[in-house]
């Protein structure tokens, strides 16, 4: 779907009840109400000004009509709407309200005039690819999950590591043990992985990190393979060695000894919008704080 | 408790179950029996040679009779013996049959020639300090844990970090985020902490280590305080911050937004027996690989 | 230039004076000779049975008429083989006598067959790209140089830590601190950027990897970047901040203050032979002892 | 010598032609003047205001007559200042105008009231250890070296990896091959070690860091030894094992393969002055960047 000047139906998302979320609201919604934008959203905004004008329906309703996705707060809630919207490809805009973000990168500041640039047709628009995953082996159906920053294979909460093999398109690559294992987009490189020790990797490019956590094997080392690859995890015939799925943070299911997940690039992508003067490495040394205080210019 | 050549009881722990514990106790039991040593454990050890002279006990009979312990597996079985036993610093055997591990040092086929060093009282008794933790501010009663290798708090498994904020002494230090927190005494400081970045710290000295795990601010640091020290972690106010206090990798409780733990050398110790020719860097260079291939020795 | 089963001379390279260099010429020298092929070298292999078939040449006349090079010893005498002979993109086969490498991966047990494979034309063609770097802004004449592992930009060997600024495609990435910085090809990946944080880089993916070498500040991460970009570091304005260029290990020249290096893909590759059953999977696990002892299959 | 509030002679260091140094003196030189003390310097400070009151000496006399150091500029300029003053242990003031650093912790803003402090006796006296190395097994006369920080065996420039072997009182730890290896005492934990993955440790504690540069041995880690360990860093007897011992930043002589360095802590100590209100972990949050913007409270 391509962005142009025609948009009419715009959601919103965020925790409606933060008062930073709030607070954008207080300008936004009367500034959308002005341009005659009809705003949907899945739950009620509250006390806030211009909240009449919010229509509040369901998640299907939201996803089939909206033309535009603003998400307020961090990046948790950019991946929240990203799912809901993304077999319409939806473009999304998201405002920073919560922890300093790679996808929400839009100051409060700038709400309106980013907003604007949004509606006008005027923002850079970002096809990001999506993750799928499988889960095989485990004699039920498989269940799938998508994921724009990262797939984790984990240990549950109890305490005890997993041991796991890992394959490359069929090809077996290492056994090793430790908290678990981060498969992250490009756009994931910055969020989970990084974490982890994984590198950052420039946004578009065609490859995929594999980054243990906290490795029991001292010499294990964050992997990147072509974004073309099918990379397989299967948890060890041990007893307790069990985990779970994570997808973009959201749990997607248990993993048991001998089970597979699998994980591909899926079809799908979502549409980020920057908007105008947007530059990738400012946004690294704001996240990674490389400026020097006030002083973000080269020397 | 000194250990001395008068040992007449002796307790074993293992999974007993497994292959591996089994091809041990064939040739211990009987060698055991063939000294008239009275033997207990907790659980019947199955159709092995000499399981006859095995009389199964309640724990609290076994955690006041035994002279000697012998754990036969890896570390996690040595840890859960050792919790058993403490209040009398029953000194503690650990024979090697799981992933290698520190604290079980007796390779398998050094059993029968260790056992005996350790009933002869040859080995070498190591006094190894443990943690002790508290659950505060919970509004109920302080729940209390103990550990020889680390306490850990930890997000749950719902995939949220968890915010936490560190005092040493009442001194603030920092607030972070990430997966958890680690603090390990020097003891465990080759166990989980060395997962997360932590240094390797040599046994007896008189510090801690505290360790984030997976933090997300990329500048946090292990840091190495002294042993003296209280350190206090204490979970943000904020919703979804929620986490799990993890005593060598048993849960002692959850932590909610709010609750603190606080961390302190405890005043009981366990012992630990080294056989003759222990050497702290030899198990060191075993573990982490750090020999060329057959050639350990210094070139 | 293809392999073809028409190799009627071969160049060879190593330390000959090293025993275990020494050890594998006696094989293979006569090996060769049976044969019927020409074998040149840069310099007398000295007692070596065989010995009297080696031509001694100029480095000139080598890179003109071997048409399969073999190297002997370590990752290092293939890097300098590599640069002699890149001009004609002779294939070049790896016999692994020093440390493990990941270019040198036939071992000594395997020459005649590889050898044979290699003369055979039963070897995988590997093309791997250079990396090419230009010294500017420095008043004189721009001094050019290639690497196939890496460029660094590392400190003089007085101990101050060198202030740079990064650019990727002219776009300001970052201004740091450190000891340096790698600049690594896909196939570099597993050499010096691995010791300085850096990921593994699948060989084949079309990407570079900017690693900082001990960087002082701690954010500081490794950037995976399109192997198309150009990259510029730029030594700040400060007194003392004086390095030098790295290629694969040979010195290049000095960087002062303002100076900058620029490094792009060259159009030069280089062509890498794997015998038979090459896995570079298998070349990981062994270089980084990821196998358990013997057992170096999955589980 | 304990710090009195009869202070008489102060001695000054720094790079004078530097601008913010330049405009500390200022300040400083007139306010030391009017309280009638005598200001010494090793080189003259040119045309900055109370540059009279300044008696240049020799870098003897200074050591001798000094009774208080004020350097002013980066950790290296104070360190610079403690070896020369190191015997008759003069307390040193550190006034920062350089990089961010642990040693220089009087802020700009701050110069008159914390130097008032220290000629007035009100500040904290904090004694630091000094390490001491000596080069042996070369077969010339030892060569002995001190630091404050660390002591660091490094490749030379030319780019080879050094190969090299640890033992601590006289056991042997491992062989290792990499850039080099820091020996830094738990004030110099924070300096270079720091970069090269070392933990922070708390000052005072008695106890010394061994890190790793750039390990080609992955599973290699830093570790935490004793303050009364006795060090032992000897290179392999392979040909291209060169190296160099630098001590807080100073070259202190070459190594060559088969030569040694030993390292222990000094009888020596600094006295290093702090000014009231001094927090180590306010300055631990500055140098870090882990406060968050303004706002460096605990929430």
């Amino acid at each position: 779907m391509a962005l142009t000047a025609s948009v009419r139906v715009c959601a919103i998302f965020g925790r409606f009840a933060d008062p930073r979320v709030a607070e954008s609201l207080e300008s936004l919604l009367p500034h959308l109400s002005g341009r005659g934008i009809t705003v949907l959203a899945c739950e009620a905004v509250g006390a806030v000004a211009g909240a009449a004008v919010v229509e509040v329906v369901s998640e299907e309703q939201l996803a089939a009509r909206a033309e535009l996705v603003i998400a307020i707060g961090g990046d948790g809630t950019l991946l929240y709407a990203a799912r809901l919207v993304r077999k319409r490809q939806v473009p999304l805009l998201g405002i920073n309200r919560g922890r300093l973000g790679f996808l929400t990168d839009v100051m409060p500041q700038d709400v309106i005039r980013c907003v604007d640039a949004a509606l006008d047709g005027d923002c850079e628009i970002d096809h990001r690819p999506l993750l799928a995953t499988t889960l095989v082996d485990t004699g039920a159906t498989p269940v799938e999950g998508l994921a724009l920053n990262d797939i984790v294979v984990q240990k549950l909460a109890t305490g005890s590591m997993i041991d796991f093999e890992t394959r490359i398109n069929g090809r077996y690559v290492n056994t090793h043990a430790g908290d678990g294992v981060v498969i992250a987009s490009a756009t994931g490189s910055t969020a989970y992985a990084l974490s982890c020790g994984g590198p950052i990797v420039e946004p578009g490019l065609d490859v995929l990190v594999i980054a243990p956590v906290c490795p029991h094997t001292l010499s294990d080392r964050p992997i990147v393979v072509s974004a073309r690859s099918t990379i397989e995890i299967r948890l060890l015939e041990r007893p307790d060695c069990r985990g779970q799925v994570v997808c973009d943070g959201f749990v997607l299911g248990d993993v048991a000894p001998g089970h597979s997940i699998r994980v591909q690039l899926s079809s799908d992508t979502i549409s980020l919008l920057h908007p105008p003067g947007y530059d990738y490495f400012r946004s690294l040394r704001a996240k990674l704080r490389w400026g020097r205080g006030d002083d973000d210019r080269p020397r």
